[in-house]
């Protein structure tokens, strides 16, 4: 991933003049005003029909100022794959900050159940991504770390959960995990493709199943 | 869904001179070809990638040629997903016919799973037709209907199973068939994003947790 960390002014040199900090955050505001023009122009015409061009034009941008900001398309949609994860990752830890145990684990899955509208459209917006990245590598590879990255995260919060002694002992936690995470998807792809199908009340009910079944007290 | 039941020769009439019979098989036979076709190029390229030029490229027929198939290319890929259902659904029924009661709906689970290449590839085809149905209205009709007749298909396994006491009687029929549905989804977006972390035996190693968890007999 050359490009993912976003690049400052002060490294481009040359204009040293004005103030740096406001440059910064306008480099970064406009980056994610991008991002966001690129979430809303996938989810209007999909992740195909996102072009750069489109792109642009959602934003308010020429196609030549996007180029200052991203390197190339694809550098646009693992962006904005990322800003969304990082918008779910900041939802799932606060949740985590207020509470402990298999209540911890429970916020972080509610938190990555399409329950709400935004969450619904992140739902979305990650199924347009995943078939997107059945056929381009560089996606798939960024796609496969954060996954893995988000089942290592769930794998600590049943260790923290079992360390109190709310998780069956018969239960192994990676299967637990697997579970969570199958558990997740399916639900998403639910919400997604058959919204009237999976309402809110049902993924609760579902995710409270689940939990009973896991949890030692019940 | 005007054009879905392949055209037979029969029906176009002017040249009825030939034997009827070989002509329709022909027909039927090259609207096939075309379809496997389809599904080659929407896993090597995606479905986005998926143009009528392409498919006829790879089928080894013109343009023109297809066009005397399929009205269109949304005609190509609604019939091309039909017949991959049509094969699953074949393969279901076959191992409903052979055995009974929760046998059965587990029989049913296992051939929805990814445990093999035939079926890798029916759920790689099948989440790539699932994010483009976000933005196709015909498909995701079409894609609709389909998953409430899979639905309805389960409820009457379940129902089934429950006649015969298999079923533990504090669940609900509906409840079971939506944790499957679930189940089926979530295990299918796992192995086609990651699928070291789902290898065939983790996935029947969950669908017996999930059988043992709604079973009377345990």
């Amino acid at each position: 991933m050359p490009r993912c960390l976003p690049q400052r002014d002060g490294a481009r040199g040359g204009r040293g003049r004005g103030p740096t900090l406001p440059k910064i955050v306008d480099h970064d505001q406009r980056r994610a005003e991008v991002l966001e023009a690129t979430w809303r122009v996938i989810t209007t015409v999909g992740l195909h029909g996102a072009t750069t061009r489109r792109i642009a034009q959602e934003a308010g941008y020429s196609n030549g100022v996007l180029a200052h900001y991203f390197a190339d398309k694809a550098d646009i949609l693992t962006s904005a794959l990322q800003m969304v994860h990082a918008r779910v990752r900041g939802r799932m830890e606060a949740a985590v900050s207020r509470t402990e145990g298999l209540a911890a684990f429970r916020a972080v899955l509610l938190e990555a159940l399409p329950l709400d509208e935004d969450r619904l459209f992140e739902a979305n917006l990650e199924f347009g991504y995943l078939s997107h990245a059945i056929n381009a590598t560089r996606l798939r590879d960024l796609y496969q770390d954060e996954r893995i990255g988000f089942n290592e995260f769930l794998h600590t919060l049943v260790a923290a959960a079992r360390a109190r002694d709310e998780v069956r002992a018969d239960l192994d936690d990676a299967h637990v995990v697997a579970e969570a995470l199958v558990f997740i998807d399916g639900i998403s792809a639910q919400a997604v493709f058959l919204p009237n199908r999976m309402p809110p009340e049902l993924q609760l009910d579902l995710a409270d199943t689940f939990l009973a079944r896991i949890s030692t007290t019940d």
